[in-house]
């Protein structure tokens, strides 16, 4: 198709936007729109202000042969504070308190359009280390970890409590739950991860952080390695944290059933992304 | 931010990719890019017609003091056959085939690029219906039924073989699987969906079809209705099918173990793309 400046505004930003961390060839969309290259470069680089003035990304350009150029989704500041905050005044919402100080956390997970703000502001933070893949327990932390992996163009895999005849061959472990102490199993198809893979840790809750252990100890087994954590909500738990080194969005600080209270506050978001911008 | 047209285009763009289903009041524009109304308008018409042509979606315009632009996603016949067929392709490697005859579709699943697609291809078919909510049974549904969601932008709601504490008060139902004739359970929480609801189910295999059944079941059970019916992959079986009016992208022709060989064709997807055209 041969396409004006403003057409291929429109086709180009579609185009990034649904293939994000891969490389297209410059070829590619002199090809599509039959254009010059250099108007191709000159559109790429309106794109490029673009989306670094909004903070949605940026576009890297690769030279060479094998080269040509790279959408890296990010997040502005002010947006991921604006998101944090709003998931932060969800969760105080007393109706969400359960018996035994639990908290409903399905309304906030059963919305996609939050859950992908959730993963713009995970793949941001680990948007310049290498990810193989994004791993998460069934069943909450799903949709989050597919967010993520959206956003890095990795797959997702999802370790279960029990082995299913669908899952083919698998790799199980013991681990002790941190909170109730009591020992559970988890499994992974043994086809889901190569060895030396790095992958991305996803969850929506860390207590104690016992299935996140758990989670290590998986990757541990299948020879990979920990690329990250991310969780969504960090409680504050008398017992001590078996896991140290995770970005959490928000931290409960406390629930007090009796008065129907819960106070939450942002998590270590934003002390991470200074370091990783440093 | 007063922008050139070349960068309302990408912001624009951007901005209603990321806000499908969503009605946005012109006004929104025109203080977002301090421009006049009629430039944001042109703009518009330049993104509407190149969504159109490209068969990603199409722009609506609601006139009046309560109106403006609502971005529908759809998707091309063309590219639509292109993604049905890429996963035909990736079913039939015989390095799926698990004992019993069960196919390996942890992979595909765990691909969100794929899942992104399979998300636009459902959403396409029921995107003229008024859809409350997109149901799904744990574990493998789950992602799809995001990505329809995400593009309907409507929540989720996931159905769970056992009811957990963080759930709150749950409906249960018994029913019977197709399959295997034995009694289940699933189960939802209460506050997950409202009364006279438009239900949209999406799963990703479906046999005899008890477990869409069991949803079915569910759904009346809170006086809600059933708006359509999605599955990725329809196995042919030799029970009679519990469910006859649904969409499925793929079928399942034939499985055999001993020539390792796996045969399957086009699901009812086109007919009921033209049907619903008509």
């Amino acid at each position: 198709m041969k396409l004006k400046r403003s057409g291929r505004m429109v086709d180009l930003t579609t185009y990034l936007l649904q293939h994000p961390h891969q490389l297209i060839p410059l070829s590619y969309f002199v090809e599509r729109y039959q254009s010059a290259k250099s108007s191709i470069s000159e559109d790429l680089a309106i794109i490029k202000e673009n989306f670094e003035y909004q903070g949605i990304g940026s576009i890297m350009t690769v030279a060479g042969a094998a080269g040509g150029v790279k959408y890296i989704p990010s997040i502005s500041k002010e947006e991921a504070s604006a998101i944090i905050h709003e998931i932060i005044d969800m969760l105080e919402d007393p109706e969400r308190l359960l018996p035994g100080g639990y908290l409903y956390l399905t309304d906030i997970i059963g919305n996609p359009n939050l859950v992908n703000q959730v993963g713009r502001l995970f793949s941001s933070v680990f948007s310049h280390q290498k990810i193989d893949a994004v791993m998460t327990v069934a069943t909450k932390g799903i949709p989050l970890a597919y967010a993520v992996a959206s956003q890095l163009n990795v797959p997702v895999v999802i370790v279960r409590s029990n082995s299913r005849v669908t899952e083919g061959s698998t790799v199980s472990i013991n681990y002790v739950s941190g909170s109730t102490k009591r020992i559970q199993t988890m499994a992974l198809a043994r086809r889901s991860i190569q060895k030396g893979a790095n992958v991305l840790i996803i969850d929506d809750f860390m207590k104690a952080g016992g299935t996140i252990r758990g989670m290590i100890s998986l990757i541990k087994e299948f020879q990979a390695e920990v690329a990250g954590i991310g969780v969504l909500v960090e409680a504050q738990d008398g017992a001590e944290r078996l896991v140290d080194d995770y970005v959490s969005l928000t931290r409960l600080a406390s629930v007090n059933e009796k008065e129907q209270r819960i106070e939450v506050e942002e998590g270590n978001y934003f002390n991470q992304k200074e370091t990783s911008e440093q």
